[in-house]
């Protein structure tokens, strides 16, 4: 028995999210019968992030155990041949089987994509949001500084999701805005997130660039720990998880 | 009666390109049956270029005559409520009536992009042509210099159309490579272009990137002025029509 890692990207526009779940299609769905045509095996896949519907990924990071004497790195070819064109693994390799790749110390890096223009740009509307609004990107980014260190992220977590005994306390690196070709791209690294967080986040963050809020607003939300105080969970077109990594593994297996 | 011109961007997936044509879906087609909607009167739209089968612009211009007194400037809020999400109208103004996009002086600029990594990004599929070998941007971008200037691209034109009493010669202002997050944008700028001749070239600097011709076969290849010379006509997604100008209509049209 062996356990194998894979890396896997996906375009999130047509799937109902990573999670396994009854009558919709996802991720999960179509790697595990792609897994199970190669392999002629039950597969249980674990995902490190459970991405929500229409959000993408350029790095998921999946695990499975397997009797196949394929070696770890083959998998990605493999798999590849038997995947839709809109989800693609990115590399493949075996790990200890005390990998796991959910209960682990990771530092996960999103981006979230706005399109700040007068009309909508066909080739882009897939994987940004559209903003007719003409925003303050330096309002935006002043505001994005407060949301770096240690903070309890309660404001900012989807109010259907609260379990009084889960810590919404998470630890933010780095959190910054970039502009170029009328698109901003706001990037995110943390020690983990919250259900909704960097929609929640991106949807203040809207407020805040069109001058609806000021961006020291952003400080005083973060205090309230109350989800209504925060920006509206932005639509999730514009979200891609873009790395995860897993410091105390590098070493091993990278 | 008025000439209204418009700037049109879409998502070439899917379509069969701009022109309108029996038994196949065209933007032209589509655009049409919008303004013909939105004017209750039959209209008859001219594309400054007739992109192919599953190419991109951000930027044809279209023009088109009609009775109503609808003011220029409307015309593109209108249609857009009326259009796919894969076609919006950038802006629309009144222009004279000897303006004709086609039969006019332009500067076109066209981008085709290659995604140059091992494995394909499901995000950036729809926009660009993956490409596992590793290519030679230096090697691109000095082949690239060859094509500026005025010369006969004959080479660069699909054998299917040669026409021989219409010019095959072209000027071309600039023809430029750029590398981003594994993403190769070669940009070109000219007079106009033969048909197929950007994707001819396109198909042409990734021979040259491989390594399979040195950078200064491009010189002989324009010379030759033989179809055979040149390189394989790469795919339609990597291609979007940029930008057009006129630019001895911009002090009164812009």
């Amino acid at each position: 028995m062996k356990r194998v890692k894979l890396i896997v990207a996906y375009d999130g526009t047509n799937y109902s999210g990573w999670q396994i779940q009854p009558n919709a299609l996802t991720v999960q769905q179509v790697l595990n019968e792609a897994l199970e045509d190669l392999l002629k095996e039950k597969v249980t896949t674990i995902g490190a992030s459970r991405t929500d519907t229409g959000v993408h990924a350029r790095c998921n990071v999946v695990v499975f155990d397997t009797e196949a004497r394929m070696p770890g790195n083959k998998f990605s070819y493999a798999l590849n041949t038997r995947l839709p064109e809109d989800i693609r693994i990115q590399s493949s390799e075996e790990v200890p089987p005390e990998f796991h790749p959910r209960f682990t110390e990771t530092v996960k890096t999103y981006e979230y994509k706005i399109l700040n223009r007068r009309f909508p740009d066909p080739t882009r509307r897939l994987y940004s949001l559209f903003c007719y609004y003409r925003l303050d990107t330096e309002a935006m980014r002043k505001a994005a500084e407060y949301l770096v260190g240690e903070h309890d992220f309660r404001s900012f977590q989807a109010s259907g999701d609260i379990d009084p005994n889960r810590s919404t306390v998470r630890t933010i690196y780095s959190a910054d805005l970039t502009v170029e070709d009328e698109m901003i791209t706001f990037r995110i690294t943390g020690s983990g997130f919250l259900y909704h967080m960097v929609r929640i986040i991106a949807g203040t963050l809207l407020e805040i660039g069109r001058g609806v809020l000021p961006p020291e607003v952003m400080k005083d939300i973060i205090e309230a720990k109350d989800r209504s105080k925060a920006g509206p969970t932005a639509p999730p077109q514009g979200l891609t998880l873009m790395e995860i990594r897993y410091p105390e593994w590098e070493k091993d297996i990278d």
